[in-house]
């Protein structure tokens, strides 16, 4: 559907005396021609300078042991994060053009301070457990495959209960949040405000019963008033949707292929308005189609063995391993064992924006 | 705020001879002078026709249960429900302008035929179990607590898989669809598709995962994809709200008042386009604030033992009362144990056309 | 696709004593059995009790001239408003289940006091001038072809500038609004607060741009905020769309069919929650397909000579005449000249509560 | 509201061997702390690397001149357009994060090549006339006040019908598509599609009818259906915004300070989805109150003469003129003579992801 060819330069005129000074006069009034610039910034097809890559979590878990010895958490730096930086984003801790992706570490018995930004912010949990969240004052507490929310301008502090450390993926829109300028951030308070440890957090309780609203929270929320999303319902619906797909009904995304989105139940949309998340299970053997889409993503494994193909690149995957989709990079999903796979994404902006396109290879549908 | 006062009559002019023939001349026509009906047809405050009243569970079962003896259930008649007629409505089996409230009876091994109608219609259980209703082909358990839907156009068809009867009650809005023309129904299977009777049903297994959406329903939806909401969660979310109200957070409604919406998970909204439902629960001792509001409710008690109070006068209520609530009509519940209620209404219409209002007693607060 | 043979009653039992004693208990209760009802309030098809007919403009208007000599305009009667009273409903003056219409007279100098109803009100002026309707205290003046709004809970009166009596149509949701009770009506000035005679009225002036919005108004409204839809501008649009369609151009909604809907600019939406309005044009010879739709229309000749065809019964029409589509009739247009039609509709309720249907003629097509 | 003092470090570890080590080991690992870099990349506020800057008419036309002499247009550089080069963003031809903005440049009878790019796009016409955009083959007429539309993803050429040469300026997405990675290009005819120069183009004829919508355009389309927004209703709408601000109504968003916005008529909203653009009219004399707002503007003078201070610093503006406002710059306008401005802005962007919040000074209120 698409050309691929580069465009051709027949507007380009010869190099004269001329026009070097119209080069340079442009450059003196911060101007700037399109047509030397047009291939690079109006690309047939998106052409990011973020480029696939994987991180493994047998080389990011002992770094962050390490920082932890090494690096005390508190106020100023506030979080004991470290940023996973896409090779090909110049250095910057972006693993994406739009997203923050870090592995945060805390050691027994710390606290990471209170505070607030405008960045949307998430944290998952690949292993461990020990640590409360406390977010608008209500303790959250993280364990194996919890999925937990910090909106935009909601104060929210960490501390380990526990004489164990702790580690746990963080994701942010912390590089769209810069680029556009829009961020804003507030210290609060030195500790975090409540250090009780309940199971469940005050959201949840009022939040997470299917099918029902509170009618003390009948107004939509930007993002989602739930602070957890427990593992226990996770799992629960990806194996219901793979046994029903046994039984023949309409479950899953695709053979073999069961997701779930997270979402904000005021709306049945998006947890947050720039991030998007997910949850996926293969069954061993199954192999996604490979696909391509408008819009960054980020993925962890969670259980399992495997492999991605990036662009036509395998990378074989084991239990906490990282890896990034730059937009329009043909990816697809091998899986060895059954194979569970957290992902996110910058999916809510590109579709706000209605910018979104996908292409799937008629080969592997 | 409004006036009260009836309008007078300045404009009406001396009943003449000439003027006798001009009415007549009018209704040759099929035309009416607005002059002297506009006292009627638009009243300072909603006038409704419809009356509060109770029906008593005491009486309603019986009937339906001789109902059982002396009708048969089958294709015609279609279902054995028996309609709560307002006895302000003229002998329709109207509860109010818009909702119709039935019993419906199923005797032991007893099938109701399936078909389907543009009307929407769900089921509540106060008492028993052992029926499955079949709702485009996913076979769903109705037991005592239990919220289940058949939004328009689905089939639908119900069977007693047990040697006992059972009696729920059903809402639908036939009177808003009979009187607007926007009815269609169509017959189906004489028997229903599937005689299975699972634990949860397929829609359940699918969509009852708090906070998460399946990957393959990522469409929204006219009316919820959960078939039945069940009374554990329910119950279990009215309970949180007391607790957390016990430890000063702001959960319930108002002091001692939880209450639950039933919604559509893809929208966050009411579960279907013309009905809301929802669910209370008071502790004892508790009265509500003296609150009227535009639109009609149809309340069910579920246990518990207390009394409503319709425009100032005080109606006492055992488990599966029905009471109405006519639009503007003052209500408020007064429960003398734990009180749980179960109620819908026809807000969502109300509110999609921008005829919402509601008034408090300043007393009451 | 639809059965159109009645339900069969096999479930009807025989008439026993019992059976007679159980229906006369069921009516002491103030209760009804769906199975005697059902044929009557669940049809396969909308079976509307309001029937299709045509008041002519030669008959209407003099009987209004009538009123003008015989009944004063004031306070109580508040308007000489005359409505068109379907046969089918019953004596009322419903000219369909939702919507009334009415000719309104005002004689020389005569001024109709100010109100406000929760009822959405418009006119549309088929002949004649010099009437300004004050709406929230904005005079908005009544000219041949215009379409004036007084949504729900606007203050709004009438008065006569000139020496010449002007009759005009109003289309409410009366019956709607008085079906399910969510009217209130407010009495306002006994004189309208302004007697100014403007061109132009200021909600012309701050929203008829094309294409621009106020930044004083980017709050959006429950019903638009222009007080009138200009002639001039109706009869441009649809020239235009005929002028495109002459070049080969995708303008018309059918060959040789203009129409434009009138819209709230804040959404682009219809003008009120309950209220559709459009204007048709065709071209001499032009006959549209037949067609059925779910909800209620009515139709006013604005200009040319025609037919309409409801249910295969033709009606021949002229310039003012007025004619009712009840739902799921089939109607089709016959130009015999241009033919210029005005169409109001409750097809806002019907969208908005997911009912709509519609049915073309394959034949026609 | 918000603390403005930098973040203390008292995170900061002394610097160690072993620290060292570890950082150069995150290198190596493509990873960064964040602990180093939160001051950056999460400010107290707002901290654009985007600049405040004004470029003068009188030095950009006369560039633009001279590249028409020195470079043809024409397939390959595809557009003569010259981008304002933010001083602060490093050398790029972005005039904001998220904006593009150029001078467009085409000489008697030239013709730019059609082609489609997911980029939105506008321009704007400070002076001349003689060109026309052929957008999805719809020839569009370009005038002095115009503002004209070439949304995402539809084909346009230009070309200039007259002897005398025609500049105008363009606005785009460029560099949040750059970004982002959001962007595709395809090339189309090396000529417009039609030559032809009518005075209207065919959706204007369609959509210009203030509160007509045509009934065979009743699907909402992301970006506006208008290809021009002519000065004329421009002009008009402000005019009539200062008539009635002196007549003592509400109609301007300010004391003397009348303003549009404009708009998608499908939706109320703006007219593309990531670009909003407006048109101001200040009254002479009139000072506006000094205001922050997150995300960046472009303004171009149209008429008069006045100045914009920008974070303090005061800057004398003629015809032509443009400046930019990077996201939380405090801005005002002072008019000398009567003054006209276009503004356009990413505020689609900041609002539908929730990050939109401004700041009014107080003492300038």
């Amino acid at each position: 559907m698409m050309q691929t060819e580069a465009k051709s330069n027949m507007m380009m005129p010869e190099e004269t005396a001329e026009l070097r000074q119209l080069y340079a006069d442009f450059e003196a009034e911060h101007l700037h021609p399109l047509w030397t610039q047009i291939d690079d910034l109006m690309p047939v097809v998106p052409a990011p300078k973020a480029v696939p890559h994987v991180w493994r979590w047998s080389r990011l878990f002992p770094l962050a042991q390490r920082s932890g010895d090494l690096v005390p958490v508190g106020r100023g730096g506030e979080r004991r994060a470290i940023g996973l930086a896409n090779p090909g984003l110049g250095g910057k801790a972006y693993v994406t053009p739009t997203l923050w992706a870090a592995i945060q570490y805390l050691g027994p018995r710390e606290t990471a301070p209170e505070h607030r930004h405008a960045q949307n912010a998430f944290r998952f949990v690949v292993e461990g457990e020990g640590v409360w969240t406390v977010v608008n004052g209500d303790p959250v507490r993280m364990s194996r495959g919890d999925f937990l929310l910090t909106p935009g301008w909601h104060f929210h502090g960490h501390h380990n209960d526990t004489d164990q450390p702790m580690a746990w993926i963080d994701g942010l829109d912390i590089p769209f949040s810069y680029q556009n300028d829009v961020g804003f951030f507030e210290f609060g308070a030195d500790r975090v405000t409540d250090y009780a440890t309940p199971r469940y957090s005050r959201g949840e309780r009022l939040w997470c019963h299917p099918g029902l609203r509170p009618l003390s929270g009948l107004a939509n929320t930007v993002s989602s008033p739930i602070g957890a999303y427990r593992w226990e319902h996770t799992d629960r619906a990806l194996t219901e949707q793979l046994l029903l797909e046994e039984e023949g009904q309409p479950a899953t995304v695709g053979q073999g292929h069961a997701a779930v989105r997270y979402i904000n139940p005021t709306t049945g949309g998006d947890v947050m308005p720039t991030i998007r998340a997910e949850f996926h299970r293969l069954r061993p053997g199954v192999q996604t189609a490979g696909r391509r889409e408008v819009g960054s993503s980020v993925f962890q494994v969670f259980e399992g063995q495997g492999a991605v193909v990036l662009n036509g690149t395998e990378h074989r995957l084991e239990k906490g391993d990282m890896f990034v989709v730059p937009s329009w990079v043909k990816w697809l999903l091998q899986a060895e064992t059954g194979f569970d796979l957290f992902r996110f994404s910058d999916a809510p902006i590109i579709e706000r924006l209605h910018f979104a396109r996908s292409q799937v290879d008629e080969a592997d549908r």
